[in-house]
């Protein structure tokens, strides 16, 4: 039976860093870099475009992993102890992702980086990394894994077992990444809100003032209308679809019959995707003068 | 470098087959046996249902796709020769696929099944294989994947390289296994059609009459329908959604702006996932009375 890693990934873990800090490092001396041939800019609007689109990606996600029942020993210790089947997926398809080049992109995080391998493939330009090299290893994958394995995934899943676990733990992968990808934006986020405003968060950061920080990143307005608009994803994209009526009209007015409730899907927005991205967001701006 | 696939697997490919071989025989023999706790039926509803929620995943899937350029790199056979990025990513997915039991479920066919070792988790109760030995095998993966890189990706993709090959061949996993799944399951629908109307079959499949099977499989109104309902979909679960026109329904009338162009979603099921599911059925029908 396989270890839920390969020990001899572990030797390639410290050389996989040092390219990570050479190809941050590599984008600040190079500000046009562009990876592969399209240039991505860092801007406020390209930020809040990109979270309105994973929006669409965590909706789907969550629809997806819905259609499996809750599986909950797909997430018991007791598989590869003290690993769940979860996990060992997980892992091992994030040493295959790294091998594939996914964390060459500064936007993906793994949730287990201590064992990767380096990647197999480079871009033919190196990612235009723009954040901070000091802040841009904040981290909170474990928070992430935690809440998903222990608290979200019982909010929308039907309870019971299909014994389909090896779909399942797929389907859960895919949603954690876009959970962690989200989550993780939030140090694009703040590098972007610190350049477009420094002089209001340099105070706050040499206080090291998280209350503070915490209070300039949140509008309460916004994150109602995030909930709301991601309330009406669930809505749109989780109806069941025919021919007959008017496209999506008629399942506006109601509830109706949807395959995640869309209120479940705000409350993971509202109670974690949120609060969890601020977190990153302070974390972030507190190392950012380093 | 690592190879596409660990030798050492080819040994338990044998085992594996045999495990399958068994699984589908057991279920034979216990028509209650159910998956987990939860039974799953096989009828002319649950069929249909399935088919029209799979539907849902496949434009899930075309939109995560083509969130990405088009990156041809990623299918170039010069990654690991004579494997592209897409081929040595799904190999490698599939080998933790198998050991995570995904392919304990039979509506779940690899593209690269020749390597894969043997399942380390095990359903409390087999599956509820209900289909005809002799027909299971039905596989039409290597014409799925020739056309998915050769033809497909560039009807949807926006052309150039944004030089995150790593995150595209993952959505090009769920894609390929969405359209595997969907395609497939015309084992399942050939088989529900059979018991539900076996003396319309029978002589056909004596005769080997393709072309015969083929005209009493062609529904042409149905495939019309469903190409709509595509469409639609591709619509609603494309279309940037903001919280200030009622849900959807400016989007209705006119071609607007999507994220995949929702006649492209149409004739990915019309050219292919629709004739495609069909030469699946005939297959299957054509080992029905071995």
């Amino acid at each position: 039976m396989a270890p839920p890693y390969p020990p001899s990934a572990a030797a390639a873990a410290a050389a996989r860093l040092l390219l990570f800090s050479v190809l941050i490092a590599a984008s600040f001396s190079c500000s046009a870099a562009a990876a592969g041939d399209v240039p991505r800019a860092l801007t406020l609007d390209s930020v809040r475009e990109s979270l309105i689109r994973q929006e669409d990606s965590i909706v789907f996600s969550l629809l997806e992993r819905a259609m499996h029942r809750r599986n909950s020993a797909a997430y018991d210790s007791s598989f590869l102890p003290p690993a769940s089947l979860a996990e060992f997926f997980v892992r091992q398809s994030e040493i295959i992702s790294a091998k594939a080049g996914r964390y060459l992109n500064p936007e993906e995080v793994p949730f287990f980086p201590d064992y990767l391998p380096e990647p197999l493939v480079h871009p033919h330009s190196p990612p235009q990394v723009l954040l901070h090299p000091a802040s841009a290893t904040v981290n909170v994958s474990k928070e992430i894994w935690r809440i998903y394995t222990r608290e979200m995934v019982a909010l929308f899943t039907e309870e019971g077992d299909d014994g389909d676990h090896g779909s399942t733990v797929a389907s859960d992968l895919v949603l954690l990444q876009a959970l962690s990808r989200r989550i993780h934006y939030g140090r694009f986020v703040a590098e972007v809100k610190f350049r477009d405003a420094p002089d209001d968060y340099i105070p706050l950061i040499k206080s090291k003032d998280r209350v503070g920080l915490m209070e300039l990143l949140t509008f309460a307005d916004v994150e109602e209308s995030v909930k709301r608009r991601v309330e009406k994803k669930a809505m749109l994209f989780g109806q069941n679809v025919t021919l007959d009526d008017k496209a999506g009209r008629n399942n506006t007015g109601g509830r109706g019959k949807y395959k995640v409730d869309p209120e479940v899907a705000a409350r993971i927005y509202g109670e974690w995707v949120i609060p969890l991205t601020k977190l990153v967001q302070v974390e972030y701006l507190l190392r950012r003068l380093h």
